[in-house]
């Protein structure tokens, strides 16, 4: 094989190999059907958040591309690493380890400059540091909490949670953007008055 | 309620509104489960493989983002308009009628601003005219050849597709990456070969 369909094959089944993202289940329910939703509609969802909602940022200039890179691939570790539910925190614990493993292995399929390309991408949405990681984790939060006010608090009620502790989720809205993070603690105080998350 | 408020309420609707298109199934199947993939999560497999194979584009400078977009959103209207398979022709004669409707009525629940570039983006990729369009286009047609070589052609099979309906398809990666198409090109001859796309 030359060396550019080489560097071609390797790209392809990279993308085949992420096809598994659509098989990893979280905890949230779809709005019509309510079955769980997966990683890769998810991260889709999350993609379309960050067009519709990029300008509620709290910076001035957020590099939209950026934000969706991140978001496409943030959970691809999750293909080896498995969904480690927000409010899970003895699953948390070993969460960083297994998921470092699954970049090491997922990313290192495609062409080595890709990889580290990917990989950096990915370590960048870990660290929270730069406004655009910070802007697409905000994001991450905010999708499951929207969904679970539209299904009456499905997941929340299943697990348990309360109030405090989807406020204290909420902390990553808050740094990213104010006008949204003011949206969200109404939509969470909204939902303790329904009955759909206990206070406390 | 504040003009701001109103605002990013009606983009909170238009988020939770589109959660659907986790509900639109298309005849593509999964390479591990076999179940039908949906919009959503094929949506983000799309962008997914352009962060991937951007450099293949013909064009010198590829602009991602707008790509990104037009992948992010082309299959919005599917949530009124259902999914038409590709090689239905009976189906696509009223198919873009049934979408332009879907498309005023989707983007029109954002922002009057918002709903205006969402529809302009749309359209440019339904126009396939720009080189974002045209590579767009490409790997949505690339994505579902890829995942019917490696399930066996499950959705050729099912519908009796044969490799001059897939070559023909295939024009629209030919127009957009000549590598890209002379892999596909090898991809359907071996998926006739071993039996799993119809010769004819």
């Amino acid at each position: 094989m030359r060396p550019a369909a080489s560097r071609l094959h390797r790209q392809v089944e990279f993308i085949v190999e992420v096809d598994r993202l659509k098989e990893i289940f979280r905890q949230n329910r779809l709005t019509v059907s309510r079955r769980r939703e997966n990683d890769a509609e998810h991260s889709w969802h999350l993609c379309l958040s960050v067009l519709v909602l990029a300008e509620h940022a709290d910076v001035p200039r957020l590099d939209v591309l950026r934000a969706l890179k991140m978001l496409i691939l943030h959970d691809l570790v999750e293909i080896d690493a498995g969904d480690t539910f927000a409010y899970d925190t003895a699953g948390a614990s070993k969460q960083h380890e297994r998921e470092a493993r699954a970049a090491e292995r997922i990313f290192g399929l495609l062409p080595e400059d890709q990889a580290r390309e990917f990989r950096s991408i990915w370590e960048e949405f870990e660290e929270r540091k730069t406004p655009e990681a910070r802007f697409a984790a905000a994001i991450d939060r905010f999708q499951p909490m929207l969904l679970n006010t539209r299904t009456e608090g499905h997941s929340w009620r299943q697990h348990g949670v309360v109030a405090s502790q989807v406020m204290s989720r909420g902390a990553a809205i808050r740094e990213a953007s104010s006008s949204l993070w003011e949206y969200v603690a109404d939509m969470i105080r909204d939902a303790v008055s329904r009955g759909h998350l206990a206070d406390g």
